[in-house]
């Protein structure tokens, strides 16, 4: 059974794993402002692109439920509220797609939805359940279908977290090794740290060690050399956001991942459910890079290991041109650019 | 000029900054003992191929200098010690060719040394005096030679740290860069900050500033989408030990930053002083790598960012093949291999 990381508390307020504190804490937050539900996305205590989105759209009703008492009477104003609201959660983060792609989905359901605020409230509730319920099947399909790139004792090396905590539900990438575990084919898994923000040490070996899945932890850099050795069959990834042309934003080291898979011959494979492409984007020329601060880098853990002052280059995310993508695993099954609806 | 990190204390006692604080403290330790001398090797306090060549040879001598009081008052029995210090000191880390290079160039002298113990170790003090004069040297002149490949704002990546600290001078890869900036053709250097033990950050980027060279640090995964941007010119590194053949054993994430400029056409030199190169060794096959502790991977800081008990692969170096070297700057000029005496 995969971790739950989200759920709704019970006077309707968005419940969340606290993502910073792990694996030394499980803290849950509860978000009914829209102030904490932006600080909580730019903060990462909530992050991975499916499960940004369900948070989004689930924070976008715990905010309205709580704000709307008496702030806006009228379905009009109710609305518009929602719209405001919508907008303000969807630039929290530029690079996630799916952030967009559920505010997007919840702007057009209370549109849609009859009745006055009350109503278009309880359409709200049921279209972000409906969305962390669907990206739940999403996750089960796509891990069905990457089981045809697993064979027993197969030797994984992944980037970022793309289990549980990623998703609403088993996960992308991670989740096509648990479920692979789960049938016995004792997999085997090289877990990129992923800096600045270790959520390949902290998340996906946390995942793994409750799987009771083979696991070891190493520097972004160690890859290669693993390659070098024959000891990796196989490079699995997530995506933030998937362009037509098939190039794809994602966690920061995935690009240079990409780059020495290939010089070594190692299939390379981003899975990523549907919210993530963005058929509007014609090239990863076009999507938007987060830049985070420079203590990020320069004060890991609080602790200053650069000289004061220093600058830094850190970027969130990186572009992976399509060249280098073997496949793109989703719940439809594995495709190849370029993409269509 | 450059950092001094290296000296004799009054009593003859070896005096090495202890670069695992930098950059938050300066504190200076006094080693006169195998087990303190070891220990400062090999947990890094001093690093750098070269600098740990000079490092040993100069706490051989300071050792010996403590230890033969008595323990050793004849030539046969004095020389013994000699080899059983220098074999002890040599085995503390297996990677850096110049640590063994400088032991066996102790031997030798102690050897050809004529008279008792007191004339033996005078002639190894002018024995290790030479190893650190000859390395300033060297420094210089691979700065020197190194100049054919800068250019006004050249915008270099640099790996670990190469500079003064790594040395007995100026540095190798830094020190090409030191010597451009005083030179006034203001480059500007993107630090990787080099996991898991942040010579690139805690290190370089001291060194640079002290410099008033234009940096920033780095995640080591961020290179890639420098290149790809057209913002990096160069990439220079140092050696630990280069084979007859070429290829290299440097710090870990040398080779997928070797891949990654390739992938570019970014050109990729390493530079190293003759005592980096292993005409003994054929092949990077043949060079034995150093695996260090998990912790240094999972407790980054002494803050646990894994869940306990978390295995970890982090190979100190890693092997970058000749093929992807573009050339090697060494102190008689930029040479290419095969390499003969």
């Amino acid at each position: 059974m995969h971790v739950e990381h989200l759920g709704w508390s019970r006077s309707g307020a968005l419940r969340v794993l606290d993502q910073t504190l792990l694996p030394g804490e499980e803290r849950w937050l509860e978000i009914a402002t829209l102030p904490a539900l932006v600080e909580a996305i730019r903060s990462l205590r909530v992050r991975g692109a499916p499960a940004i989105g369900i948070a989004a759209a689930m924070g976008l009703v715990a905010v309205l439920r709580f704000r709307a008492r008496g702030a806006a009477a009228e379905r009009a104003a109710f609305l518009g509220l929602v719209d405001e609201t919508a907008w303000a959660i969807g630039g929290s983060r530029p690079t996630a797609v799916n952030l967009r792609w559920a505010m997007e989905r919840m702007r057009r359901c209370a549109e849609r939805a009859a009745g006055g605020p009350d109503a278009v409230l309880e359409a709200l509730r049921i279209e972000a359940q409906a969305i962390w319920d669907e990206d739940r099947a999403m996750c089960q399909a796509m891990a069905e279908h990457g089981q045809a790139l697993m064979r027993p004792g197969i030797r994984v090396v992944t980037h970022c977290n793309t289990g549980a905590l990623a998703t609403g539900g088993i996960g992308t990438a991670l989740g096509i090794i648990l479920l692979a575990a789960e049938r016995g084919l004792d997999p085997e898994v090289f877990v990129d740290e992923t800096r600045p923000l270790w959520q390949g040490s902290r998340l996906t070996a946390w995942e793994l060690q409750r799987a009771g899945i083979r696991y070891a932890v190493q520097p972004d850099s160690a890859a290669a050399s693993l390659m070098a050795q024959g000891k990796v069959d196989l490079a699995l990834v997530g995506a933030d956001r998937i362009a037509r042309n098939g190039d794809l934003a994602n966690k920061l080291g995935t690009f240079p991942l990409a780059i020495v898979a290939r010089h070594h011959g190692v299939p390379f494979y981003s899975v990523a459910p549907r919210s993530s492409f963005d058929l509007a984007c014609p090239s990863g020329a076009a999507i938007p890079i987060e830049h985070r601060e420079a203590a990020e880098v320069t004060a890991p853990c609080g602790v200053l290991v650069a000289p004061a002052a220093s600058a830094a280059f850190n970027p969130a995310f990186d572009v992976t041109p399509a060249a280098l993508v073997t496949g793109y695993v989703t719940e439809r099954g594995i495709i190849h650019p370029p993409f269509e609806e």
